[in-house]
């Protein structure tokens, strides 16, 4: 498959006329073609317009033509094969397994979707029948189904070429809600968003929806995804990226004359806990641990271990000369964009000239381009929670150890943190008391709370909670990452007293869907 | 039980220091005693304090128990008696049928939410069991259930004194959840509100619960609900009011360092279409039940159908005949207090002499205080299309006939219209394909789709959508009626590897609340 360097607006390959972008090799800095003019405001428009278009129709589709289409969606990708997997790699320096891995995670969480779609819990059906005869007054007949909430603009992620960006989790929940997509691609792997935007494409056609049901922008600077965001007939919004990002779209989106749901996942530092007894326990295993979690991938994680919190003494000592001797043995990585290499050195170096924090360790310094050095800082709790920036994210491996003096300053601190996607306890059967008091305040600042895990590694399940109160993510109530996720994308609606013909098909009396539903207060038998 | 003019901070009854309130007798003009002086932001601070402390254990009652104190706060209201209701008439003008139906409607809502918290439904308990076998990585134990967001802000609406007010359902959905609530009491009924607040308190106490579950509060103007919004321990609110305030509010709720979600219910006009057959078959009975149904409560319903959309022609003529007869003969009535009659008739003359509509219909003239006088107008498609002042929201019992040449400019009508929490399809067996034609434009506007009946009326059940799409509300995700309205204030929290001592007891294994769960992607047979 020959890359053209172009948007995909409906079934439409449209060459942009504004500032273009291209990829480069981050390993190499080497330029890779083609180029990607970006997309214009006029772009948008046609995009919006034929999202528009599409979507009474496709949000009317069965649940089998719509697991289907997100199924074909999964067999295309998986179609195109190394191809994608070199541009990937080409496109993020990260290494091929991980890319190869990516790309399953990818079709599985498409077809995980599917079978949430089939199933139709997520239609939420509700029925209480009219009680003609009830006093004083009688009861309508009244049904509840979701329904989708409209076009929904996506942004793509930079650290998931593929699970988080074209296809990945935002796509994917939208399109099982029955909500049109337009993609605003990121700008560090255009190619790889072309392939898959292509698979995107060759699905809608197979399984014979309207064109308007996906559309794929590039853009260089902020202008196409501010115009996508204030566009009227977009209806909802994901972004998984930077806090400033984050809050810039998430403004323009309240700020329009009707506001909408805008998802931003955006900064977390994802505290973890090691507890007195795991520390006496297993101090130094569990400080190798950690640095392994925290170099994983250079620290490109949403859910990277930037934060322990432990009260100290001789055991957080053995636990922090593991993880120095850790960090100091780890090796320089590739970085996923010279912007994002740059960005981590200046905030490694802000948080060590901050004079707030000692250094405890630097990884090994790479000679190749646009690698990071790990490195790992200690403070006094008091010191962190005097400092607003010392609860920033440095986004890559670099990782604050805050000690504090007792359990109730730790606890201090733990009520100190901002909302945070994850929140790790260490501990041994010794700390279940100190573990069950901290459990609250996690509770009230984390979408995952984890025992004896790390962060990173993110499950797609129906379990799965990836968000988390302010500024974690931009609305606490939801999950960007899990099955979950597609109750993002839905309103109830009610339908009263409305005779079967105009019912939809998943609110008839008779449950031609074989749907779980709730009638007249019961959960009914299947 | 004599009313002391007093806040309740908690346990506390506590005089106010700033500008007071007092009711007025709408339908006399009188002033009622006693005085209710207004709180302070110290007060407020306090009531925030005392909800902040209440949370985490309020959060961890049990089903029952907070179950048990739902239907305690509905027995206590009900033990009120008598003197509710006519201090509820004397606040409201409302009459007193009409007020023994909704303090029968409000407990029942208690004991409905009650019911929910029972079930347990709202946990959305989900559990993915650990696959230490898996490959190529194990799969971790991860079970997901939902938590209370925090302390929430309740803001009473002016129109149901009762059901939408201290103990309406925003507060009985917010408890429900587990959160404990703040109410800013409405400023047109403080007597009732104190009744109905020394009601929760007493429940507060019999049911062993920490104070500072419930507050309320006064305040004459908008300082006592803006310092509530802003304060960092309310994490949500729920409001019913004006377009105006609800988004002043909202905004402030969004411009906070940590956003929350604020629930505004602002502003319908609830367009009602009776299709052509409906018109031919019965379009004198139907203009009929039409202004009945606009008149009924002096129109002080967010359901009230503010706007009639139907072709024109001899039958839309009978309807209007027959709708202009009705409006005249329409009694004068009393409405809810001095400023929101002088509202309805100033938006009315507003209405009457912007030059785009031809008045219809006025009802007699009233000869006590503040009495209203319903009215009926009407415009042409196209001029209606063409201002916005007509699709705005005049809340008393006035309509607007809007009259299209044909389906088609119906159609764009419909398009045309802003998000609304009810639309309503008057249609015999030959408009069904008309209203099929119009479905999915209903579907995109409003929260609640109704055949042959009217809008007035909201059914308290797990089925409603109290809710629509901006303007109607804030957040067309939710309903602020029914029992799905708990989701408003819940928020979902994974927990991974949790041994089971700490895990909560909804995420047992053997199940000890016999809840409802997702397990491994299947729903469990009970």
């Amino acid at each position: 498959m020959t890359l053209e360097g172009k948007m995909l607006i409906g079934q439409q390959a449209i060459a942009g006329t504004q500032d273009p972008i291209h990829a480069i090799n981050p390993a190499t800095n080497a330029r890779l073609d083609p180029t990607y003019p970006g997309g214009s405001r006029e772009d948008v428009g046609r995009a919006c317009a034929l999202a528009w278009e599409a979507f009474d129709e496709y949000r009317e589709t069965t649940l089998e033509n719509r697991a289907g289409f997100l199924e074909t969606i999964a067999d295309e990708i998986e179609a195109i094969g190394d191809t994608l997997i070199e541009r990937a790699v080409a496109e993020t320096g990260l290494p091929q397994a991980r890319i190869r891995g990516e790309s399953g995670r990818t079709c599985n969480q498409l077809r995980l979707f599917a079978r949430t779609v089939r199933a139709g819990e997520w239609l939420d059906v509700r029925i209480d029948p009219a009680l003609p005869e009830r006093q004083p007054l009688p009861r309508a007949d009244l049904r509840q189904r979701h329904v989708a909430l409209g076009p929904v603009a996506v942004f793509a992620a930079s650290n998931f070429p593929l699970a988080f960006s074209v296809a990945g989790g935002d796509t994917a929940s939208a399109l099982a809600a029955g909500c049109p997509v337009i993609v605003k691609a990121h700008s560090a792997h255009p190619g790889t968003s072309e392939l898959v935007g292509k698979a995107i494409r060759a699905a809608v056609t197979k399984s014979g929806l309207p064109q308007g049901v996906f559309s794929l922008i590039f853009g260089a600077g902020r202008e196409v995804g501010h115009a996508l965001v204030i566009d009227a007939r977009i209806k909802a919004a994901g972004f998984t990226g930077s806090r400033s990002g984050g809050l810039a779209l998430w403004q323009a989106a309240q700020s329009r004359p009707e506001p909408i749901p805008f998802y931003a996942e955006m900064s977390s530092i994802n505290p973890v806990f090691p507890l007195p007894a795991a520390l006496e326990a297993r101090g130094k295993a569990m400080g190798e641990a950690f640095i392994s979690s925290l170099t994983m991938g250079a620290g490109q994680f949403c859910t990277n271990p930037g934060l322990v919190i432990a009260i100290k003494g001789p055991e957080l000592d053995t636990f922090i000369a593991a993880a120095k001797e850790a960090v100091e043995a780890s090796a320089a990585q590739t970085m996923l964009t010279p912007g994002i290499c740059e960005a981590y050195a200046g905030g490694v170096n802000a948080f060590a000239n901050s004079g707030q924090v000692r250094e405890i360790a630097r990884g090994q310094q790479g000679d190749a381009p646009n690698q990071c050095q790990a490195s790992l800082f200690a403070t006094a709790a008091r010191d962190f929670m005097a400092s607003e920036a010392l609860q920033a994210e440095v986004f890559g491996s670099t990782s604050l150890i805050v000690e504090c003096n007792d359990s109730a300053e730790l606890k201090q601190v733990a009520e100190h943190l901002e909302g945070q996607l994850t929140a790790t306890l260490q501990m041994e059967a010794d700390d279940t008391d100190a573990a069950r008091a901290l459990l609250p305040t996690l509770e009230r600042k984390a979408g995952r709370i984890l025992v004896n895990g790390w962060p990173t590694g993110v499950e797609v399940c129906d379990s799965m909670v990836h968000g988390g109160p302010f500024p974690a993510t931009s609305d606490s109530r939801t999950t960007s990452v899990g099955t979950a996720a597609i109750f993002r994308f839905l309103r109830p609606v009610c339908y009263q007293d409305l005779p079967e013909a105009l019912l939809p098909e998943a609110l008839h009396t008779n449950n031609p869907l074989s749907l779980n539903r709730l009638v007249d207060g019961q959960r009914e038998e299947q």
